[in-house]
């Protein structure tokens, strides 16, 4: 058994979570689509992973960013999560997740959508504790990383935490999704 | 079997769902807590069972507003989500779907969480079709009514559909939560 | 949060409970239909919220009462149950469920059938204790309330612990169930 | 593949069925017993299997008979259910569904509880259909027969379907649980 | 309540378990076929019964051997599965598992596929602990009994377990399966 | 939206699925740890999708080899499947899947155990069709295809489709599992 030690800066690349799913009969709505509240129900799964492996610890989902649902995903097929940490804050994490949708015997696969969500590591009583910096590797992951900052502050914003005149980052607010 | 005919409007309170859910061993994580995921499960039922009802029609999940998760919901708790149409566009609708949560044997009942919703109506061919509008009746009502301009251009300018400088809405961005 | 604290009376009003729920493939038989059983599991569960709501404590289903299945419920319907408390006998509450069966985008809506389940209210040792005594209020309340001792006799008639010839409300025993 | 053709007359044990379950944390209430909603569920299944056999045909549950649960049934127990057509009327079998409940590693079994339900044979049009005659053979089996007219009348008096002056069996009505 | 006390040696029939279950949407692939890996699931459950009536005791899945899939099961049909155990070796127990396939308005019943699994006796501290020897008394349990040792010797050998050379039933190694 | 065409040989690597899941209460026994035959069902579902991706086609599982559970996996522990075609024959293909169980707030990380499922590749009536040839790149897939051969014929010797005597690959039947 392979151990670790706790570590004051981890990669994104070392949170990757890939979860591959059937959507099976009960996950689908009367046109036989996937549900969007399923969706997000896999989606959190996933993140939770992510930021387990970043923080070593217990996670609470903290908030969900906006998301949006543009294809339609049929009864039968494949989807596939993929979700990394994309920076920290203290004890919270935003986790950036991408979802792809297969339909394997007619050869296809699309990106369906994206998530921002954050986390929130907990000690063994519950409380928030600090979690190691991420550092960021790929062009993508920097740029996940620099609009990290922009994003929570919408996010403060939104949830009444932030003045907007505070929200130095907000001139470029309307960049806020994925690049 | 009492039959309805379709109406060029009607009210908030026409749409109102009402769902009850006991938070069993599988809708939660290590903390025994209901999960984040599992909770937006839930809303997207709530709404869409709202949605239907305006629009007496199959409903599908257009996009969620950001969501905050600020209280631990229990194993054995009793969550209550209630959710109604606020506004509609054209084929979409905005659903506000609130939830409660209470630990009957400790007679606790409080205020958890909040989210936005939007749905779009479809015809028997996939296709979107106009839906009644709405008629908000109570103080709250109007105001979801008339918040719902703001919330969706930040929606439209999320997804990269609309322009910053023509939101026109969005100098009153950061009130755009409920009430 | 709110705390309320013990009450030696309820009203009927205060353990309504309302549950709605879309039926789902796997809740159908190969009709295409809610499966009885599945229908009994959410009555129970109705039921259930209701008791710990009039008891403030945890319950246990205690007996279920003579069910018609009249209607057929199709996939994708909309189930509504409504349950609340009609009488306290010490430590135990019969309940009154009732649903109705929605085909949204049909515009049918109809009473689909209704239940009397009993729950025993149990303290943290699991031994049952006094709950408070019902208020009904408003007409349909009061005579659920007052047949409610006529079921309870045939209840305990058919259970084997009590002889007919005690039975005294049993002479109109054959307006037993709701009126 | 074995073919077996119509008959005019099936034994009860031709019908019998046995279903074996563990009880799952998602199958039990806070206290960590298995939930009467559940058990009912449970009960359903195994009786249409029954009916099924019967009448080999599609069937849907009828009605359920007042059901007592006196026992509780906590979490890694094995229950097992047998249950068998006693008697049928036309479309219409009358089904008995006993359960045991087993602590294996405790070394105990007992029984739990028992039911009985009705369900109607459909054709491929969804139409009632006449089933075979019910040929009872253990002591058992002819009691059950025997006593199947009496529950049946009770039925017909609760659902409002005859008159109480016509319902001759009923002068034994108070031993119609099984013996 | 019923009370057995440990004893050194049971029947095959004393662990028989009988599961039977009707195959829902969500165990089924887009062929409305039931998944081979569900199949397994309901297998690993009947075996564990039966491993837990004949050690009475916590059992845990040690391995199973070899599994064939010939038939489709269709959605709607009914399964029913046999287990017991064969033959023991100080804390283990081999179990053989028969699954049958009925369509039951078809009037149909044909055996599915057949299965060994192993399980292990663990007490209260999750130690291995010694269960009762096994007494095969029909012909067929008696077959199975004696092909157990060469399973057994395969098993081993597939496990790295055992070196080739010191298998010595092997020789007869190709009538393995179940005879 | 992305079209590939039929290839005649396709890379393991293509065909690889990777499917992280947490374990929930639902999925384990009273000793709190996924139940053996959950983990087949994943099994069965990674390898489908590997299958899937493979032969582009509907496919269902033909068999499963031995497989061993030497590691117990918690409640709250994360699995992680990856799956990869090894070789094919005809229509037929044999899957590797490896599982890993991880601990993440105790920072551990090993494999639990693998297995090898063969599929078959239907097409649109239900009949199974050529797949494409399998190209092994990295050495361990070199192996797994260089052991292919004679997993097939145990599993045929098995199956009592072939005589021992003409398994010639049986030499070194114990080599069969993962090098």
């Amino acid at each position: 058994m392979e151990i670790k030690y706790m570590k004051t800066a981890k990669t994104a690349k070392e949170s990757l979570a890939t979860m591959t799913e059937m959507v099976l009969p009960n996950d689908t709505n009367p046109l036989h689509n996937l549900m969007g509240g399923r969706m997000m129900h896999l989606m959190d799964i996933a993140a939770a992973i992510s930021a387990q492996r970043h923080s070593n610890s217990v996670v609470v989902t903290a908030s969900v960013d906006h998301v949006s649902f543009n294809t339609s995903i049929k009864l039968g097929n494949v989807v596939t999560l993929t979700s990394k940490v994309t920076r920290t804050f203290n004890s919270s994490m935003e986790i950036y997740i991408e979802v792809w949708n297969e339909n394997i015997p007619m050869n296809s696969k699309e990106k369906s959508n994206h998530a921002f969500f954050t986390f929130v590591a907990l000690d063994s009583n519950g409380k928030p504790h600090q979690v190691p910096h991420l550092i960021p590797e790929t062009d993508e992951e920097i740029e996940l990383y620099e609009g990290a900052l922009r994003r929570r502050q919408l996010r403060l914003v939104l949830a009444g935490k932030l003045k907007p005149e505070e929200a130095t980052e907000l001139h470029s607010i309307f960049n806020l999704s994925k690049p």
